[in-house]
């Protein structure tokens, strides 16, 4: 079981029953269970508020900031850290949302020239910034997001997901926890 | 209220109840209400899932890490990414637990020289790592901790802290919060 | 023709007779005409040049270094600078040549964590350091790489190889060539 | 013969015929081999895409982009990835080309502050940026120089000749070949 | 005596007389030896000329830079290059001279949040560059600098404070002096 | 005046005996005056201070620190912060002291190949360091160039003059201050 953590990693029959619920949950929807959802449930009161962060701000579509833009959020901030578990699920992810089978390997490798508007790089490009120099990003870098149509929610939810993938990369580096490989192959081939 | 945040930040009287208790302990015992308490309050899903988290990791005391040691890595790791608030206020705990006036401003501004064992400045070490550049921490940085005592529950934690100071600096540097001026010289004058 | 070149692309019924039969020749190899190979008519005698080298290092088969390795060399350089053509192009071949799905996303993200073997991630490391910081590459660098077998020409090939698609990214950056879609999918869905 | 490479060195009288002709005709025109010459030759077919290459972009002059103009970029480049013989020798030539026995040198150390016109800086600031930040090139960057009376063809030379020293620096530190001690002096004292 | 430096520290009574005197005299004022003046003693003449560099420099107020601007530089700066010792030294001066308790914490772990003005964020952005990336200070930066109502003189002091402790946070470093105890708390307790 | 400084310069005549005389004899002694003695003047105090320490370190010879040492230490440092003044100025002195025509180049552009020997390899090593990133130089570094004969006193001098320099070279980037035309050619041309 190397390729889910460097830590124990307990038995699915063995975890506390809402785990193992939102397991069951996840596993019939994607036909398969995602790694991250077994290496963190090691210390499942982290597990909770892990997911329970996670859904408050991905689970969301707002006009000034959809679905496939807040996993494009995550795919840019995670190539960053070379975060490969982030980079090839929510990249996985990011191309069902945007129907685009192109689009998170560009972002993943370079945002700049990827298949955007003007109103998705501008949030990639604060997004980056607070993922790498978090301590230069200002009120200015803020507003200039509004100036595209954001609120001052999808402003929060675009620092909180940075912010919140900052630590999710962080976690699986420290677990060594590799990608399923059903993520490789997701929303690359279209549904005929 | 410029102090507390960029964003809207509620009146004590309209959040959720369980906030409103919340708040109120930690009022009780600080004497005042960390900026942070508030700031995130603008969301009280995200706010709950941030206060879980942290004291999963926080309100521990291990024989291989210390509630002093896991103050010392957010010092550490929060001056790498140039957070006020979170040096500071994790500074003031750092002092207490660790009943030094000098540690936090050692740690913050040259770790290397700070006056540490060994243990502990193995453990900034790897902490500073996986901080700044997550993606070079391998299984024997890892087990290089284990050299020192520590279980691989401290080794989690260790990893764990880094990675949800990781987040919560980022979200500090999103809100423009301040730390409370209380911070600043607790701990730091012997009492009497 | 947006795709191909921020310069003039000049039409392939106008290219000199060798540019013209080569062009040809790949198409039919691979069913389209990868989008560099018109970028860069712009300058036939520089083409000539670029591809007469490239020919040299890539088509070449040793036991020390496979042409999948020699494609994954391309793969982990060009995405330290962001090349989105390379990685995307030469990740397609790299699937190919290893016969595995993954290993070129995996490499592109986060080679350390990649599927290779001991001599393949000694390959890699040599290739980064000397794509990133090419003045720290000394002869006890190369010298590890014989230690995994490596003869003296498979030495000169990763340093070769990385030196050419330092060049060949930085030309592509020039160029803001982008990969054509077809690359994407390639190598990914086993053949039935 | 440990100036040349680390790596064999085959004799002038073993090469083919064109790589004999050629280096002598560079002998006779200099009065010495420039070592790159015998190190490349290790690898006839390479040595002649290398050279090939380079006469297309090094032997022109156009009214936005002179000889001494073309050497500099190599000077200023070169210098960022600490390529000693690059330096050396390109430096030699700039001194020559550009009748300046001081320019090789400041533009080496700090070509912001060199006895340069602003199109000149313009040139270097783009040359210098792809070659240390290929990715954060743009379409505006290479507009600037075209405001500096840059063709098309002169901005596609300022990043194809960047493009290629950044290859050719490259096999420099692999090899480790030293410049001739002819290089050091040249263009420094002025003919009587 | 571990804390004043890694290299041999003359007795007191041994120091030639003028070294024994300034000694002496900060003693009374401070009520204590700053380390840095024993640590220095090992070279007499060294002592000297940095003291007497150090004095033309901070002794100083005028309107466009006080006293207390210019320990804010030296505590920005030198927390730039992690010097423990000046940090916490100049940090306590710092307090005292801007009568405020917060101000050092702030400006050592982000100036850029900091309680100053306009002019003094200004000011501190200049020096910062130069501590950190001298060669890309130019004559706009300088000149922004006087749009604040600083004198050439002040730009000067501005420049000089921050090359003098680019020397003194590297002595520091090189002989490992920590501050003494007294520091950390000086300024921090309003005086009643 | 311009290659002189940014800031008014005084008359020769102008200025304090002292400084006149020391000048005098300079420009005796090298057949014309170094810029720096001229743009410092603006600040006789600091101009002394300057010139004392400069004297302390670098007019000294020792078995285990030569003048040439000291010079290339300059020199090596002086080019991590692209300081072209002392570059030039302090390279033209170490081809002179160590009699070796190439030597300045090399340092200059990339110690690590350049004709040195395992000890001044170690002390460039250092010098580097501590000029670059001296928060990472610990005790054991220094140890190290014990370990090639160097003395606790020559220890010392490798770290104060790479700390006199790291404040020079910003005073440089500070005052605009060119090298004079004389210093490019001096040590190049053996004596005949």
């Amino acid at each position: 079981m190397d390729d889910v953590s460097r830590f124990p990693v307990p038995r699915r029959e063995d975890l506390p029953e809402d785990l193992q619920a939102r397991i069951a949950e996840v596993e019939e929807k994607s036909g398969f269970v995602p790694n991250v959802f077994l290496s963190l449930a090691h210390r499942p009161d982290e597990w909770r508020a892990f997911f329970a962060y996670h859904d408050a701000l991905m689970d969301k579509e707002t006009p000034g900031l959809t679905k496939a833009d807040r996993e494009l959020i995550v795919v840019a901030t995670s190539a960053e850290n070379h975060c490969l578990y982030c980079v090839v699920a929510h990249g996985a992810i990011a191309r069902i949302r945007a129907r685009n089978p192109r689009i998170a390997d560009q972002v993943a490798t370079d945002w700049r020239k990827a298949e955007l508007d003007d109103r998705q790089r501008a949030i990639l490009e604060i997004a980056v910034r607070l993922a790498t120099q978090p301590w230069t990003v200002d009120a200015e870098h803020l507003e200039s997001l509004r100036a595209h149509g954001l609120t001052d929610d999808d402003v929060w939810d675009v620092g909180s997901i940075t912010a919140f993938f900052a630590m999710s990369n962080r976690l699986v580096h420290l677990t060594g926890t590799m990608p399923n490989d059903e993520f490789y192959l997701m929303g690359r081939v279209p549904r005929s």
